[in-house]
């Protein structure tokens, strides 16, 4: 280039993550910032939200070109939000036009020209909102979603990059306690039940089955919450399972419901105040084993842990999730807008995979649910079909650096920009 | 040797797991056979027993001679108890004389010279008692305890092997958790428990609070079972920690207790029926936090987990499992009886450690709690003591195998001996 050649004026990229984190969530942030970075020619600075959509309606902008090559480096190993993460759904436009406009001013007054929101459906939609919002108001801004969620259930893309890393956590887990079980059952324990996240969808209940490669493994029953709660062919699959292996080890969903549509973990449980009961469907599944089967049991909830378990993450995953943080540079760059880089299946053996471009539109809002013929036909088991599909999201052990015997997770500065918008109502928020 | 020279008849050693399994149960247990196979010119064969102390008076002997060097070997990375474990206690010799001559008997009949029992303090003093009976019944036997507990409670030594994996687990466990919750805490959940075990002693506690390297990381609280719960000053350190760091992570034991000595876990809630609460002390905190703070909490239980984990063994755990095993052996060669090798410390920093003699009379019965220096001076801490303890204990990853994105643990045949003594009313347990 000649040094009369015009210098482009130069994007900066906001970065925000949404709605509940993973063990890998961060692995895409590294791959947004890394080739940011390596794209000094075309892109500027790289901004990351505190605590997501709500740092963009304070104006509270971290300014991640403080930190070192190597903090963004260890993100890719750290799980969490690194920036922090929220829960918060902007409302419709018509609703609060305000809120719409206030987040185009400070994107505007920070010469943003890439809005990158890395989390689900909800988070999609409001990426395509603020894309059409920024065209009416005079700043179009680049509208670039990432996908994320260890729910699996957004549409279009083969998997979501935090799905792989839970799932074999999940499977993980329920191996090891089924060889514990195993041991002790002669004289003990008997029935081991674990619970794990999946409100609407079985996702992360069927990757449990997994762990089960011949008859005798663990997990011996699943329950779903696509299938309401059958208690008389549940408890004789329990009954069945001590009889023919000496124990029973389980998995169940925290969405799972009785055969009126009402969830098992709000079994009516009252404490001496008239509180409801503490939650938790593994207690419960447990409570009724003993009741109706007097069987000793176990029972554990994996809550937050199946979801930040970087120590056990899938390579694959972790692979995937910085892809899709690189491509969505890849396409800041090339000028795209409303759209999603989303994970496209090849083949199941080998798995092959690639990068896809979808659109925003076709991505928002929309619940990707389990096939059917993913669970097997009497309702407590997955089928060849979802082995096939899951298995590959597992492959391959990410492990974390260890310092001093414990994963060595990164901290980063997160300084915060000057603010320079007028403040408004949403500064107090 | 010259072809005249006598050979001496070989002692057959028989090995049994007790009690709650670990994730490095089977390491000792590699340790044993390996050593015994190394020494085959003064060791005949390892039986194991079926199902613990049980299977020996039911004579369900498995002769592992059956089983290859590599299943062997895997033993070393397989959580679990590989020939089964049983909670049963022996009662005294006075109070059932004739279970202790039923021992004999079937030790006799096997030509067993040498009786490895793996487990706690229990388990020392069942070993003991055995080696008293086999004197005056005229069948001699050598009896060799192996330490195991994740527990921590046994005396006399350093530590007990399958203490330091699981406390690296849930180190590690609350560490990633906490990173989860500092991500969702400005607009979300604010408070994260974790339930661990140890009913009497606070050990595995106190190893959540390893993960806090400064003030801000979690875990923020640790409820000791040593420290009668003081519900006001806990809900201020925990109003103190959510304004000071945005949120609060607590590792709670399952055996904490109130003023009255009665434990938390039982709070009165009974269900519709009158059936007591469903247990987990987790719940319960995580409910009084949103009870008198109104906070959003997420609470999980490990259960099973932290003691089979084994996907995050600590490698000075596995090196100590085995080394006990291995000492075990021979100090059988040497003719030992009564003793039970164990973890002597040499230095903190750098950690050094050998393999010490302990008389089983010196370990029977005996719980071994944390030295009150451990726990911090507002009792929800530990303490630099606690810290220079228990962070050797941690060291080292020793990661199994994995197979298609899962941990490769081995099952072994588990082939019984032909039964040869006559059936008496034992054999029909």
């Amino acid at each position: 280039m000649g040094i009369y050649d015009i210098i482009p004026r130069m994007k900066n990229i906001l970065y925000a993550q949404s709605g509940g984190v993973t063990a890998v969530i961060n692995a895409s942030a590294c791959g947004v910032i890394e080739t940011a970075r390596a794209n000094s020619d075309n892109i500027g600075k790289v901004f990351a939200a505190k605590n997501g959509i709500i740092g963009v309606l304070k104006e509270e902008l971290i300014d991640t070109s403080l930190e070192s090559d190597a903090a963004i480096a260890a993100l890719k190993h750290t799980p969490g939000g690194a920036f922090g993460s929220c829960r918060y759904k902007l409302k419709s436009i018509e609703e609060n036009k305000a809120e719409y406009e206030r987040l185009i001013e400070v994107l505007a007054a920070h010469d943003i020209g890439v809005f990158m929101y890395n989390g689900g459906g909800d988070s999609a939609d409001t990426a395509h909102k603020i894309s059409q919002v920024g065209e009416k108001l005079g700043y179009p801004v680049q509208c670039i979603g990432i996908p994320k969620t260890i729910d699996n259930d957004l549409p279009v893309t083969d998997t979501c990059p935090g799905f792989g890393s839970a799932a074999k956590y999940v499977a993980t887990s329920i191996r090891e306690a089924s060889y514990d079980i195993a041991a002790m059952a002669s004289s003990s324990t008997k029935v081991f039940v674990m619970e794990v996240m999946g409100r609407h969808a079985g996702w992360l209940a069927a990757a449990g089955g997994l762990a089960r490669e011949q008859d005798a493994d663990g997990p011996h029953i699943i329950l779903f919450p696509e299938r309401a709660f059958d208690k008389a062919a549940f408890l004789n699959k329990v009954s069945a399972a001590v009889k023919q292996y000496g124990f029973c080890s389980i998995v169940v969903s925290e969405g799972v419901k009785d055969q009126d549509g009402k969830f098992l973990s709000d079994n009516g449980v009252r404490d001496a105040f008239g509180h409801a009961q503490l939650g938790g469907v593994a207690p419960t599944i447990a409570q009724l084993i003993k009741q109706e089967l007097d069987l000793k049991y176990h029972w554990a909830v994996l809550d937050y842990l199946q979801r930040s378990a970087r120590h056990l993450a899938s390579q694959t995953d972790v692979d995937q999730a910085y892809a899709v943080g690189k491509a969505a540079v890849e396409y800041a760059i090339a000028g795209k807008n409303a759209v999603m880089p989303v994970i496209v299946r090849e083949s199941d053996a080998p798995y092959k995979w690639h990068i896809g471009e979808a659109k925003l539109a076709d991505l928002a809002n929309v619940e990707k649910m389990m096939p059917a013929n993913f669970i097997s036909e009497d309702g407590f088991g997955i089928t060849q079909a979802c082995r096939d599909y899951m298995l590959p999201l597992i492959q391959g052990e990410a492990y974390p650096p260890f310092i001093n015997g414990l994963p060595a997770y990164v901290k980063l500065k997160n300084e915060l920009c000057k603010k320079i918008v007028e403040e408004t109502n949403y500064a107090s928020r």
